[in-house]
C-alpha cells in the first residue's frame, strides 16, 4: 500500500477528525477501494470520515494546501467506477456515509433537507412516514446515498412520471476544491439570481467538489394504482402503447419497461417464483404501471379501456392487470429480475444508452442484429424504460460459448451498440454517468466547443485538478 | 450617436450579414436600444440581425477578434433590462428575430426543436396544431422569445404544473464567445455524459453564449378543465386551500393564483367587463385552475368536493366554478389585470420575490405592515403563484400622492419587501432574473463562494468579457 501523503497530513486529519472519522489499516480501508463491478483495484493511504460539512470543508482544505486528491464516496454503487480511486495511491478517499441525517422535512413546501450520506432509502423512508413521496428508486437504493445520486443525476424506474434525481433537487450544499462552503439549500421553486450553480454540480460526480446536503421535492403519495403485463407484437408496438397511456393521461404513467421474450424467458428459468402470466410466450412484453394521488382515478378503468384500444389495433396480443398488491409485485419481479437472471444464464455485457424515443424500436432492432452477426449465436437481452428512450442494450453469450472468450469482446459488443446508438443521435451513458469506464468515449461523443467548455469549467472551479481526478473529462 | 466601432468592423459586418442582416440608421435602432420598461436609455453604433446559426457566430467570432462587446437580443421584454446595450456605445446588439423557423416537431418524442428567435406564441400554437401543449405561458408570450424565455428561465402562470422554461428544456445549440458553436439539440430525456453545460446557459442571460436554438418538451393537451374563483379567510387559509388541491391531484393544479382584496377592487374599479363574482367582498382571493388530458377526470367534481371541505374548515368563504370557457376566461381577467389596473389606480412598484411555499402567508403579512409603516396610506398589492412561492409583492401608492414623490421611494419600497424576504430565506428575483437593474444586489444575496464560482465561470467561458457585459454579474 503506497502512502505517498505529506508526512503531516494524516495527523492533520487526525485531530481534526478524530479516531472515527480517519482510517488508515488496510483492513478498514480496502472495501473503499474497489468499485462495484469490480472492474477496477484502486488505492489510498487513507479514508476519512468526516461527520459534519464543516469537518469536509476541513479535509478539502488541508488536501488542497498539500495538494492531495480527494475522491468523494457515498454507498460506493457506481456502475462506472465513479467513486474508487485510482491505482497512483495518492488520493483520500472521502466516505460520506457518516454524513446521514435528515435535516429537515416540510410537507407544506413538499420539501426535505438531506444530509448526502443519508441512504437513499432511508429518505424514501423519512418522506413515507410523513405521509409523502420521494420518488427516486433504484435497485442500489438500500446502499446508495443522497449524494451519490445527485452527483450521477441517477435515474430509474419512476423516471418517465417524476424525472431524474436533477429534478427532484431544489438546493445543495457543496464544499468547494479550495474547501469554502457553498450555501444553496434553498427551498424556492423559483430562483432566477444567477448561473445555475446548482445543476452544474448534479451529474459532475464529485470533480467540481463535493455535495454534502440537498434539498428534495416530494410529491403526495399515490392512492390508486394499476399494473399491466402485456405481450405486444412488436418494438413499434411497445412504443405505440406507451404513446396510447402517455395521451390519455401522462401523468398516471409512473413507469413503462419494454422486455424482450428472451429476457423474461432467462427470468422465468432461472428465478423461483418467477412464471409467465400470460397464456403464451411472446417476442416482446411491457409493464405498465399507472399511479395516481386520487383515490378515485379510475386506473383499472382506463387501463382496460387502453389496453382494449390496443387490443383492437393488434398492437397488444395479450395483457392481464394485477388484482392486488401481492399480484403487481409478483409482475414487476420478471422486470426487476432480469440482471440476476441474466447472470445465471452466463456471462453478459450491459449497454446503458439512449436515444430519442422515437428511435427505440430501431434501436433495438438494429443493435438486436448487428450483435447477433458480430458474435454468431449471442442473445440480445434488450429492456428498460421505454418511455425515457433509455433501454439497456445488453447481450448475453451464446450457448456453450466460454463466458471469457465471450467477455473478450466486451469493447467490440460495446462498440457495435454505440455505433447503432450515435447515428440515432442518442447517449453512450444515459444514466449510470462517465466515472472513469467511459471518460475515454468522451472526446468522441461530446468533443469539440462542448468538452473544450467542461474543460474550461473544470480549470476554473478546480484549477489544481483534485477534485476525484480521472474521473468524467478525458 | 457614438460610433466606438473599429472601422473595419462595420464592412466585416456587412459583408457577412448583407443589407437587412445590418442596421445602423438610428431610427432603424431606436426600438433596441430601450428596455420595455423605459428603465435605460442604451446607445449602439449598430444593431445586427443574423438569419442563421453561422451568421450569428460569424457576428460574434468577428466581434471578438475586434474586441467589441455584443448584447443578444430576443423580442426585447426583459422586466430588468437584460437585453439591452448600455450607454457606452460600444455594444453590438445581436438580434435574434429573424431566426424564427421551427426546425422540427415530433409528437412521439414530444418534443420540438424552434430557432431562438421564435416567438413563445408561435410556439405554442404550432404546438397546438400539432395536438400538443407547449405549457410556458406569460404576459409577454406574444413579442417574447424562445432564446429569451430560456436565457432568462422564465416563470409564469403555469410553473406550478410544469416548471420554469428551464424544466421544459432538453438541449440547447449555442454560440460561445469565441464563436465556436456548441450543437447541444439532443432530444434526450436521460444523458448524463458530463457537466451540465445546458443549465448553464438557461438563465445565463447571455453572458456565457448567445442561444440559438433549442429542444422543447411537449405535453398532452387538457381534455378535462375546472376554473374556481374563491373569496378565502385570509392568507393561511389561501395556503390551505393550496395544499388541499395538491395533495388531492397535484397534477391537476395548473395555476393557484393568489390575488389581495386591494387588488381586486382595483381591476374592478378601473377594467372595463371586470366584476366581482361573488355576492360580497374580500380581502383575500384565489384563482384555482385545474387541468387534465383524461377527458373523464371529473374536475369539476374534484373542485366541488375539496372546496366543500375548506368551507367547512371556514378557509373558503364563497367560491364559484365557471360553467363555461368564456366564464372561465372571465374570471382569469380579474388576475391578468391586476398590472394594468395598478397602472390606472397610479405609481406602483413591482417586487418580483419569492419564498419557500410555506412562508407566503407570513411574507404577505409582514411585507404589507412593513411597507405600510413605511409609507402611511399606501397599497400594497400581493398577488401572484402562491404554490410556486412567488409573489408579486407590489405597493400602490397613496390616494392623493404625488407619483413622482411616490417613485423617488422605490429604493426604500425594494429594500423594505427584501429585508422580510431575505429573513424568509427567499429571492430577490424569482423569475424576472438579474438583468442591468439587479446587479447590485448580487454581492450581498449570493455573495462570497458563489459569487466567487460564477465569476469563475464567467471568466473561463469569456475571458475577454464581451457577452452582454453589465449584466448578471456585479
Amino acid at each position: 500500500m503506497p502512502d505517498a501523503l505529506p508526512s503531516d497530513l494524516l495527523d492533520r486529519l487526525s485531530a481534526l477528525l478524530g479516531p472515527r472519522g480517519l482510517l488508515t489499516d488496510p483492513a478498514d480501508i480496502a472495501p473503499h477501494l474497489v468499485d462495484w463491478r469490480n472492474l477496477f483495484q484502486g488505492s489510498s493511504p487513507a479514508v476519512v470520515r468526516p461527520a459534519s460539512t464543516a469537518e469536509v470543508a476541513g479535509v478539502v482544505r488541508l488536501c488542497a494546501e498539500a495538494g492531495v486528491p480527494v475522491v468523494p464516496q457515498g454507498g460506493n454503487t457506481s456502475m462506472v467506477a465513479g467513486a474508487t480511486p485510482d491505482e497512483s495511491g495518492r488520493a483520500v478517499v472521502v466516505a460520506l456515509t457518516r454524513m446521514n441525517r435528515l435535516r429537515d422535512l416540510d410537507v407544506t413546501d413538499m420539501t426535505m433537507t438531506a444530509d448526502a450520506g443519508l441512504v437513499l432509502k432511508a429518505a424514501q423512508d423519512a418522506a413515507e412516514q410523513a405521509g409523502a413521496l420521494f420518488p427516486l428508486s433504484l435497485g442500489a437504493e438500500g446502499t446508495a446515498t443522497i449524494g451519490g445520486v445527485l452527483s450521477t443525476n441517477a435515474g430509474g424506474n419512476t423516471t418517465v412520471r417524476y424525472g431524474n434525481a436533477r429534478e427532484l433537487m431544489l438546493g445543495l450544499e457543496v464544499v468547494l476544491p479550495d474547501g469554502s462552503v457553498w450555501n444553496g439549500l434553498r427551498r424556492l421553486r423559483k430562483d432566477n439570481t444567477g448561473y445555475a450553480l446548482r445543476h452544474l454540480f448534479v451529474g459532475a460526480e464529485g470533480t467540481l467538489g463535493i455535495v454534502t446536503a440537498a434539498v428534495l421535492r416530494l410529491f403526495p403519495r399515490p392512492r390508486d394504482t394499476a399494473l399491466a403485463f402485456c405481450a405486444v407484437a412488436d418494438e413499434d408496438a411497445a412504443l405505440a402503447l406507451f404513446r396510447r397511456f402517455r395521451d390519455r393521461d401522462e401523468s398516471a404513467v409512473r413507469a413503462f419497461e419494454y422486455m424482450s421474450g428472451q429476457g423474461v424467458d432467462f427470468a422465468v428459468r432461472h428465478i423461483e417464483g418467477v412464471t409467465l402470466p400470460l397464456s403464451e410466450r411472446a417476442d416482446h412484453y411491457v409493464l405498465v404501471d399507472l399511479a395516481s394521488p386520487r383515490g378515485d382515478a379510475g386506473l383499472r378503468g382506463m387501463a382496460e379501456s387502453v389496453l382494449e384500444e390496443a387490443l383492437e389495433a393488434s398492437e397488444v396480443l395479450d395483457a392481464t392487470i394485477a388484482d392486488s398488491d401481492a399480484a403487481a409485485k409478483k409482475l414487476w419481479r420478471i422486470r426487476e429480475e432480469h440482471p440476476e437472471a441474466q447472470k445465471r444464464e452466463g456471462a453478459s455485457v450491459k449497454n446503458d444508452v439512449s436515444v430519442p424515443v422515437s428511435k427505440v424500436p430501431e434501436m433495438i432492432r438494429r443493435c438486436s442484429a448487428a450483435l447477433q452477426a458480430l458474435i454468431p449465436g449471442s442473445r440480445p437481452v434488450p429492456f428498460g424504460h421505454i418511455g425515457d428512450g433509455n433501454i439497456h442494450m445488453n447481450l448475453e453469450q451464446p450457448e456453450g460459448m466460454d463466458p471469457a472468450e465471450f467477455l473478450a469482446r466486451s469493447h467490440d459488443i460495446m462498440d457495435c451498440v454505440n455505433a447503432v446508438v450515435r447515428d440515432l443521435d442518442g447517449s453512450f451513458s444515459a444514466e449510470h454517468g462517465i466515472g472513469r469506464l467511459k471518460t475515454d468515449m468522451m472526446a468522441e461523443w461530446r468533443g469539440g466547443a462542448e468538452l473544450a467548455a467542461m474543460r474550461a469549467i473544470k480549470a476554473a472551479l478546480d484549477p489544481k485538478g483534485l477534485m476525484n481526478p480521472g474521473k468524467v473529462l478525458p
